[in-house]
């Protein structure tokens, strides 16, 4: 697998996050193991331990993210690290220099990790096969290609909640054609072992090589929710509306909505996901995104822990010694 | 009052900041008494002390600011705690996310303080309304209504100079209209008791509840000033002038400008206060921003202990063990 | 020398680093010196010193730098002060506050040290005149004049590979004219007692005082890199092309682009160094920039040691007790 020959070091250690695809089932979950102990630090008095403590991180967003940017910043101030944000859509790329000698200077100033989020999917493997032995790389999400963080702050979410994955069918519901997201969530939950993976999109938000993914496809909403236990959104790109691969917006939520009466198809405790930020009254209504049966918030939550987990990871660092306060 | 209900937790301690109206007169003191305690901090070889560490502090600026901000970011650092700076104007409200999901995004991420800038009256308010129960909101100016650490700022440094406010006639000149800086000191001038509050500005300036708002009103400098021991200048904002509300900078600054010569009506040892930046030459002449009376930049350096000050007591921490240098 | 009776204290210490002009050897020495110890800090696995704890220093960049303004921001972290970057551009002086009271602000801030950019030449030397006595300045490229910090790490690299300045012919090719980082260069290798300095460049690249510059002047590349030790490349200003002073970019990289054949005329085991970023093709071959006598790296991981002696000495800390960590 790709995966592992170029994320995984010799003794079989995570040194680059860069896509769930091809990790081993143990593998994700000593992910989750060690967010499980960093979850912990975000609700104490002090919300810091000293893992990273002189660490240098470099958040390079060649594409534009708060949301995502914030959570990798406060993890790494939660490591104790040092974090540097390069926005690099305005920076020295812009004065011609390449890609590789903007990388190559970050190196030599001493960074011990990259947080790279690009348009161009490939684009975070592309750099960890750049980069320096001592550097470790973190994809924040490359193109239509893969989310892993994001992937697995789910499948912790999932976790807390429905603590045996192979009893779970899990739903899909959206995008699926350009999200990054869901393909990190399909290769997480197939390597888990869910029961059954389901997507539920139109016809022109399917990928093409859909049927190596090991899903099932549903157009029809109300057959792909029944008796789902984990009901997972997707962010709808307004712009998609503009193309011709979707009618309208009213007619999207028509269809693909989650509305409360559409999540009476799903078992009794289903719970509803969303990656954030949501549409409301687009691909979710508000009753379901507020709903006790949300846990989108828990999802942001877990993020920070799961981020905390995968730094720490790649720095060589376990969680053992984080319960100690700075 | 409305500011004690929210501000105030059932114990009477502070837990938001969001505008001096309706506090106590004796919390506004505990207020500048923990200023007084920051203040030495500023001095310091090391100017950090660990009554924050660990907690993560959010400047939500829907509104640009670069002093503000920055006086609020170096209060956060001093106090040891981690500081994220968002520009919500740029960001995730603009993927149209509306600012309940922002709000609880960054609670979900466990903040501990929102320090809000917003270009609407009661935004601040309103946050703080929503946010849960561990989090405090502090009001970095919010429209026309409110900007109480600045007020309190003011009040520091007024103290320091003349430490009876019972014994102060100050006289507030400029665009009171306008201005959320005039409104909170007001109510905390005569919430400290202070002899007598006037406001001096043109008809067009003056907001139309003056007659609730406790003050004196002069449309004459000269006769405004008369045997005044404060003088708070406000800045003019310069857009004002394209209005119909002023004629023209030139004439502006010959009636309400302060020079050396119109200093001369208030008393000899008046001070003369301004929240900056200041135009020199349209609200006050550089001789006296510069002048021995001129106290302006002792106003910025209280500025940090006063957000210092606030900060902590929001955050249930005295200033008692500040001394320790960190 | 205007150099040293504003750059040093009565004591003939470090107070502002805004030239290598008039600095004397031995305080040149000293900064490359104390640098070497902070060298390896940046190898640690914690890579942080406490040497500039609860200090405060402000990025003051009146000229957009992510480079520059990353690598000032590195070294504060490591010495473990606070660090504000500040985008003046966009900034205070946008609301029409003068330099001088954007200064003073940030004084009464208690800031520490200011580190200045600015597109005029004399920027930081004004500004060093007007700040309070406590606080240093550092210039980090100011017009066409000077920019030390980088002709020190310069120096620095020079020294580890050719540890006796008095045996090195040294050449500086490209755009002297604009250049501050070829200025502030040539005083420091002249100051170091370098064998013979050569700048390499058309007529219109020089300038008119280089006969005061204590230099050989060469137009023809082979000539000038005849023999040389060092050659140290500057960056081409692409928007130099489109004025009168250059052909083109082909032609200017037929004459004094240098490629490997043309390499081989300087000393067998001459070291090739760049500011960067550097534009590939346009002054240095791929082949020469990642070929073996390169040192372009090396000279950006240099830069955070020599910016870290320059802050630690200029606010009276050695780096003796730097060899702790945190």
């Amino acid at each position: 697998m790709t995966g592992n020959t170029i994320q995984l070091d010799k003794n079989g250690n995570l040194k680059h996050f860069l896509t769930t695809e091809g990790l081993s089932q143990s593998l994700l979950q000593k992910i989750l193991d060690h967010a499980e102990s960093f979850a912990s630090v975000g609700e104490r008095a002090v919300k810091k331990v000293p893992l990273l403590r002189g660490k240098t991180i470099a958040n390079l967003f060649f594409e534009p993210s708060t949301r995502t940017r914030t959570t990798f910043e406060l993890a790494a101030k939660r490591l104790s690290a040092d974090i540097l944000n390069l926005n690099i859509a305005t920076s020295a790329t812009s004065k011609g220099e390449t890609l590789s000698d903007t990388l190559h200077t970050l190196e030599a100033m001493h960074c011990d990790m990259f947080v790279v989020r690009h348009a161009n999917s490939g684009a975070a493997h592309y750099i960890a096969t750049q980069v320096a032995p001592h550097i470790s790389v973190i994809n924040a999400g490359d193109g239509r290609h893969a989310h892993p963080t994001q992937a697995m702050l789910d499948m912790f979410t999932i976790r807390r909640h429905k603590p045996d994955f192979s009893k779970l069918r899990v739903a899909i519901v959206g995008d699926i054609l350009h999200s990054r997201v869901a393909r990190s969530e399909i290769h997480a939950l197939n390597t888990l072992g869910v029961l059954e993976t389901r997507i539920i999109a139109p016809h022109t938000l399917i990928p093409k090589d859909v049927e190596n993914l090991g899903v099932q496809v549903y157009h029809d909403m109300d057959q792909g929710l029944d008796g789902v236990d984990v009901v997972m959104m997707l962010r709808l790109q307004k712009e998609r509306m503009t193309g011709a691969l979707l009618p309208s917006e009213y007619e999207y939520f028509q269809r693909y909505g989650l509305t409360s009466k559409r999540l009476e198809k799903a078992n009794p405790d289903a719970i509803v996901m969303h990656p954030g930020p949501i549409n409301r009254g687009v691909e979710i209504d508000s009753d379901v995104a507020d709903g006790e049966r949300s846990v989108i918030l828990q999802q942001v939550s877990h993020g920070i822990a799961v981020r905390m987990a995968v730094m720490a990871m790649t720095m060589g660092r376990n969680p053992e010694n984080a319960g100690a306060t700075e």
